[in-house]
C-alpha cells in the first residue's frame, strides 16, 4: 500500500496556464483560428500534461496486461480460457492485432504476466508479475482478496516506473484476458450506477442467449460481493481482474510522472474508472482513444468526461485504440511544433469581422 | 473533353468478388470475429478497388490544388484574397498544416496552380496548370465557361497521370483557394438537393452577418445561373472553380487507374459530387477522410453513402483529414498483411453458440 500512496501523493494538477498560453501559439500558426479543432485541443493538453512546451513524442509505449478469470467458469466468454496464454504467446511473436497497430505508429508494446492461470514459457519480452493464476470466481465470493487488488496495482506501477528509465513520453493502455469483459462492466456498472443491462455487451460475440446469461452473472457477482461504490480498492478486489488493477497502477504511474495516458477500450476504462476513483485529478491526464462498440463504454467514458477520439466500430481491445490514437495525438504535437506561424510564413491574418 | 471521356470509360465497378474470399482471410486472424469494425471493412475495401489480395502503400500521395475565386469581391471570406498564393508559398516550404501531416503519415505533397490570380515564382515543387486567373463573380454569370470547366478537370487527370507514373498506391485530395466554400455549398445545394441555408457554413471563421451575407450570395448565383443538377459539367462551370473541376479530375483518373481515393472535406467532397454525376459507380473508390465542422459537409456525404473515418472538429482543408485518415487506412491493410492466422499462431477459435 505504501508505493501506491507514494504515487497517489505525487499526482498534480494539468498545467491551465502553460494551455492558456499554447493557445496563443497555435492561433498564430498559418490556418484559420480554431480550424485544427481537436487537434489542437490535444495538442494544448499534452503541453499542460507534459509542462513541456514543445513536446515531442521519442519514446511510445503500450503497456498490454493479460490475465485469467474465475468467472469464465459460468460460460461468459465466446473463446476458452487457454486462448489468454496464446494470445500473449502471439503478442511476443509479434502477430496480434496490437502488434501490427503498434509498429504501424512506432510505438513498442509491453507484455506483462498479471495472472495468466498456467505458467508461461520464458521470453526476453515478457515481464512476468504474477499476482495469482487468475482470480476467483466472483459469484462466489470476492474475484481477489484486498491484498492482492493491491499488489495488482503496485505491480502495474513498477512495470511503468521499470520502463520509464528506458524513456517513455505517452503510454497506452491495453489487455488481454479471456472473460474480461465481465469484471469490467461489473466495475462500470457501480462506478457508473448505469444498470448491469445498459453496460454489459457481447465482449469477444456472445449470442443473445449468451448476452443474457453474462448480465445474470454480473448481477449476482454484484449481489453477492456488495463492493462500495465510493471505494475503488473495494470494487477491484470484489469484481475486477489482476490486469485492470494493473492497468489502474500504470494509468497512475503515468500520471505522477506527467506523462499522458492514452485510454484503450472497455477493459482499459474500466481501470481508468478505478484510477479515477483513487485521484480524481487523473482524468485530464487521459485521452480516450476511442469508443468501443462495447456496450456500455461510451457511458463509462461520459461518466469521466472523457470525449473518445476514434469511433471505429473496433472492440478487440490489446491496446490496438490506443495505438491508433496515438498517432493522431502525436499529429496534434507536430501541427504546434512543426507549422509555420503568419509572420514566418508572410500570410495576410483575418479580416476583423464587419469589415468584410 | 476527349480526355475526360477516356477516362470515364476506363472506369469499372470495384471487385466484390475478391471482397468477399478477403472476410474470409480477415475472420481467421488472431480476433474474434469482427472486432476491428471499420478497419476490416477498408481492408476488403481496398482490395476491392486495386486488385491486389495484399496491397502495400509504398506510395502516398495528396494532391493540393489552388485557385482563386471572382465571388470573393462579394465578401464571403474572413481572409483576403492574397491569402491563396501566400498559402502555395508556405506549402512550398512546408510550414503549413497539410506539410506536418502528410510528413506524419509518410505521404507526398504535390501542389498546383489551377488558376490563382496571380503568376507565382518559380519552384521545382509548383506545377502550373492555370486555367485562368481565378473565376469570375457568380452573382453576375457562370464562373467560367464550359472549355474551362472541361480544361480544369482534364488538367487534374494530367495532374494525376504525370504523377502516377511514378508510383501511388493511395492518394488524398486537398485545397486551397480563399473563398472556396462558396461555390462548395453552391455545388452541394445543387447536387443534394438541400437548401443553400441547410448547407453554407463558416468557412475560413466568418460570422452570423457573414453567414447570412454568404447564403444571400449563393442563392443569387443559383438563380442567375440556373445550373442543371444533372450535368456536373454545367454545374462546375456556372458556380464551381478551377481547383475543384482539378480535383474532380484527380478523382476520375485515380479510379481509372484503380487507386483508392481519400476525400478531405467540404470542397473536396464537392469535387466528388461532380465526378459521381459524370460516373456514379466512383463511389465506392472513395473514402471520406472526416466529417467537417463545416456545416453541410454531413449532409454531402449521406447523399453519397460515404460514412467519415474520423470527427475531430476540423475544417482546413488543404488535405489534412485525408492525410489523417490515410494513416488510419494504412493501418487496415497491415492488419490483413501482418496479422497471424489462427492456425499459424496456435490459438483456439470461438466456443460455437449454445455451447458455452
Amino acid at each position: 500500500m505504501q508505493k501506491l500512496n507514494e504515487i497517489l501523493s505525487k499526482i498534480e494538477k494539468i498545467d491551465y496556464s502553460l494551455m492558456e498560453k499554447t493557445q496563443g501559439r497555435l492561433d498564430n500558426l498559418t490556418k484559420p483560428l480554431g480550424s485544427l479543432g481537436r487537434l489542437e485541443e490535444l495538442a494544448k493538453q499534452i503541453v499542460g500534461i507534459t509542462q513541456k512546451e514543445n513536446p515531442a513524442f521519442k519514446n511510445k509505449v503500450i503497456f498490454t496486461l493479460a490475465s485469467d478469470h474465475g468467472i469464465v467458469e459460468e460460460g461468459v466468454s465466446a473463446y476458452p480460457k487457454e486462448v489468454t496464454a496464446q494470445m500473449v504467446y502471439n503478442f511476443l511473436r509479434g502477430g496480434a492485432g496490437i502488434n501490427v497497430l503498434a509498429r504501424h505508429v512506432g510505438a513498442k508494446v509491453i507484455v506483462v504476466d498479471m495472472g495468466i492461470a498456467v505458467d508461461l514459457d520464458k521470453h526476453p519480452g515478457l515481464i512476468i508479475k504474477k499476482v495469482g493464476y487468475g482470480t476467483k470466481n466472483m459469484t462466489e465470493g470476492p474475484a481477489m482478496s484486498k491484498e492482492e487488488a493491491i499488489a495488482s496495482i503496485e505491480a502495474g506501477i513498477e512495470v511503468f516506473e521499470d520502463e520509464y528509465g528506458k524513456g517513455i513520453d505517452i503510454v497506452g493502455t491495453g489487455d488481454m484476458g479471456i472473460g474480461n469483459s465481465t469484471p469490467s462492466a461489473a466495475i462500470a456498472s457501480i462506478l457508473t450506477g448505469k444498470s448491469v443491462e445498459e453496460i454489459a455487451g457481447r465482449g469477444t460475440g456472445l449470442d443473445d442467449a449468451g448476452l443474457s446469461k453474462k448480465v445474470a452473472v454480473i448481477k449476482k457477482a454484484l449481489k453477492v460481493n456488495a463492493p462500495l461504490a465510493t471505494d475503488g480498492l473495494d470494487v477491484l478486489a470484489k469484481v475486477g481482474g489482476f490486469e485492470i488493477g494493473g492497468l489502474t497502477g500504470v494509468i497512475l504511474a503515468a500520471v505522477a510522472r506527467r506523462v499522458p495516458v492514452v485510454i484503450d477500450g472497455f477493459i482499459s476504462t474500466a481501470a481508468a474508472l478505478i484510477a479515477c476513483t483513487l485521484k480524481p485529478d487523473v482524468k485530464e491526464y487521459m485521452i480516450a482513444a476511442h469508443c468501443s462498440k462495447e456496450k456500455g463504454h461510451r457511458l463509462m467514458l461520459a461518466h469521466m468526461g472523457l470525449r473518445p477520439l476514434l469511433d471505429l466500430d473496433m472492440r478487440l481491445g490489446e491496446g490496438t485504440a490506443a495505438a491508433l490514437g496515438m498517432g493522431i495525438i502525436e499529429a496534434s504535437v507536430k501541427i504546434l511544433t512543426e507549422m509555420a506561424t503568419f509572420q514566418s510564413a508572410g500570410v495576410c491574418e483575418r479580416i476583423e469581422d464587419g469589415k468584410l
